[in-house]
């Protein structure tokens, strides 16, 4: 039996970073690069306006102020988007909008404001200086700058920034493909009838959704009884699955089965037992590349065991390996990441403390370390170091 | 010109809560729930075991201790879904798990703890009192019972307690369909060969993965160009869905069209300027039940906009009307959610304060109030009721 903190450094130890696939912009969503991203041209490409305003050669308003203005004649017009092809003399302006380009032989950007426009000729008071009012050519970006980097998870932000730098597709880390099976005798799915002595497989769901809020992928195996062939059918369909999880039938007893037939796949066990409670019966070892997960039945210990040792492990596959995002415990308030926060609302919605989804479950108050101390919300668990199970104070 | 705080409220004021979709709870995640779900029968359905032990009749073991042990005979077993047919008689006990269903005539469950197994004979060294180690029919929930409310957001857990509740499909707030569009002569997409004077339609990807974020359904309809028919015929496209973003135009400038186009559908303009820097130059209305926000095509003032105005918008159409949720700026330092962390980020990726990802982008150092005052993080903006744009200070 060994402590949390070793049991969550063993799977990470174990687990290995996926490898890469290229994907829209879009469906890089939450997902982190592969590679750096770099700028393949000058951003902007050109001299553009930063203003509107009128395109000059600066030698035309040396000097200009309100009371010695300088009238320019218009020459044409450069909105964003449609250059004029005139170029710019001496005593001679174009009309120019933000982003417009800079037409050939103006050097400055008289800004709209300290202007005024009558007929074909533009009068400036003020002589904002050579180069005024211009976004040169790669004053954001030069070609070959980076501006993304491998291991940067994708936002809304990042996937502005791609599209901007022309980029379509994006490599980034593969999702997980995340096999999940409901062991026992009395695990019942939605199609077979309910009966007195049969609960729902609500583990299997409940894990799902936590797969898909991890951003990995869920494949939902069902159901199976104690009965170790079956078992061992179901596991060697899951083996293409880049992790296996399973709950129920992790314990010691006559009907507990799935350690035999996680044996008769080869698993090389890494622990078998935690001295946490509840989860204290969760088994994690390897086949090949697969990691597998031996859950507890009890509700409260899978979805807990689930956020301590499962969703740091499928962070660390898709490429999170640093930040806060791969705690497993936080503590920010934010109970959609708060697996505590979670647990004590699945409690509350299920009747307090004497919540009860399947037989096995453990009212919430009860849970203890190893050592039999009972915890609260007070206790700090900031990080994958941490070596207590911290629950909500009932 | 109005301000922050009384556009936002305008917003809200002519959002609707969107109708409701039966959907498979998997698909529930993240989503309102319009209906409250009840346990439609009593959980547990049965008295059932809470331990391991032996069932027996009370009487059987009255008074036992260590030094004064039961013994009984062992008349069969009851593990988990696989329920013992015989009765439980004075002298008797049968073998049980946790979960398995009591049998007829047993009263008590004696912890396997407190036994000792001699052949067909169990020895019990206590006695636990009448009722002990029985979780009895509607411990849990009582038939009736309001497990999970209309208004509640479904996570992971709630995902568990309907598949307990045998909910395979759940009613819940529809998601709106959110039509993108972004305008401009300048700006060009994937397809379109580079050229000096044109920029990506980087905004329209960046508003496709904020409604992403946001759980909404993006409609992406691409680029067009500042051409009035051309407009009005995309945006006409755009009326089936339930809110319409465009960005770019909506200045007062002479290629500014996208005022008209918008009036030619009949927009019912609620504003079209607020006194915030960037993105004053902000339309909203509404065409029929279609909420319009023509956003201006500046990247930081686009993503802001969205942040500030569209998200509580989409929040609120989906059913978030209460809590933190629905705050368009939160300052839990969670970066995802933080619109101005993301904006810092966004400007980091591309170049510091120089970044400009399109030729009208304002330095985001720059950003100010509409009376001048420069803002930093310090600045607190808890709620949606915020009348000041925060941003990360530079």
């Amino acid at each position: 039996m060994i402590d949390l903190k070793k049991a969550q450094q063993l799977i990470l130890d174990a687990t290995p970073v996926l490898g890469r696939e290229s994907v829209p912009i879009l469906d890089a969503l939450n997902r982190v690069l592969v590679e750096d991203i770099t700028a393949v041209q000058d951003l902007p490409a050109a001299d553009i306006s930063a203003v509107d305003g009128y395109a000059v050669c600066h030698g035309s308003l040396t000097g200009a102020s309100p009371s010695h203005p300088a009238s320019l004649r218009i020459i044409g017009e450069a909105p964003a988007g449609k250059p004029c092809r005139s170029t710019v003399g001496t005593g001679e302006a174009v009309r120019i909008m933000t982003g417009g380009l800079l037409p050939k032989g103006a050097d400055t950007i008289v800004k709209i404001e300290h202007t005024t426009e009558s007929g074909n000729t533009v009068t400036c008071n003020t002589d904002p200086g050579t180069g005024a009012g211009i976004r040169f050519k790669g004053d954001s970006l030069k070609k070959g700058d980076v501006v993304l980097h491998a291991g940067d998870t994708v936002h809304s932000l990042e996937i502005g920034s791609l599209a901007c730098l022309r980029r379509a597709y994006v490599t980034v880390h593969r999702k997980p493909l995340v096999a999940i099976v409901s062991t026992g005798d009395e695990i019942s799915d939605f199609h077979e009838p309910p009966a007195l002595d049969k609960a729902m497989c609500s583990n299997l769901y409940a894990l799902a959704a936590q797969v898909l809020e991890t951003h990995a992928t869920p494949l939902c195996l069902g159901t199976v009884p104690d009965d170790l062939e079956a078992q061992k059918n179901v596991l060697s369909e899951a083996m293409r699955a880049d992790v296996i999880i399973t709950s129920g039938g992790t314990s010691r007893g006559k009907y507990d089965l799935i350690h035999k037939a996680f044996a008769s796949l080869g698993l090389e066990t890494r622990f078998s037992s935690i001295f946490v409670k509840p989860g204290k019966p969760t088994i994690f070892g390897t086949i090949g590349k697969t990691l597998v997960f031996g859950l507890p039945g009890n509700p409260s210990a899978t979805m807990l065991s689930f956020e301590q040792f499962i969703r740091p492990a499928l962070l660390r596959m898709m490429g999170h390996l640093n930040g806060s995002d791969a705690s497993p415990a936080k503590s920010n308030g934010n109970s959609r990441n708060d697996p505590f926060a979670q647990i004590d609302s699945f409690n509350r919605a299920l009747g307090g403390n004497k919540a009860h989804l399947r037989p096995s479950q453990v009212p919430l108050g009860n849970i203890r370390t190893g050592n039999g101390r009972p915890l609260g919300r007070q206790t700090p668990c900031h990080d994958i170091q941490t070596d207590q199970l911290k629950v909500a104070a009932h």
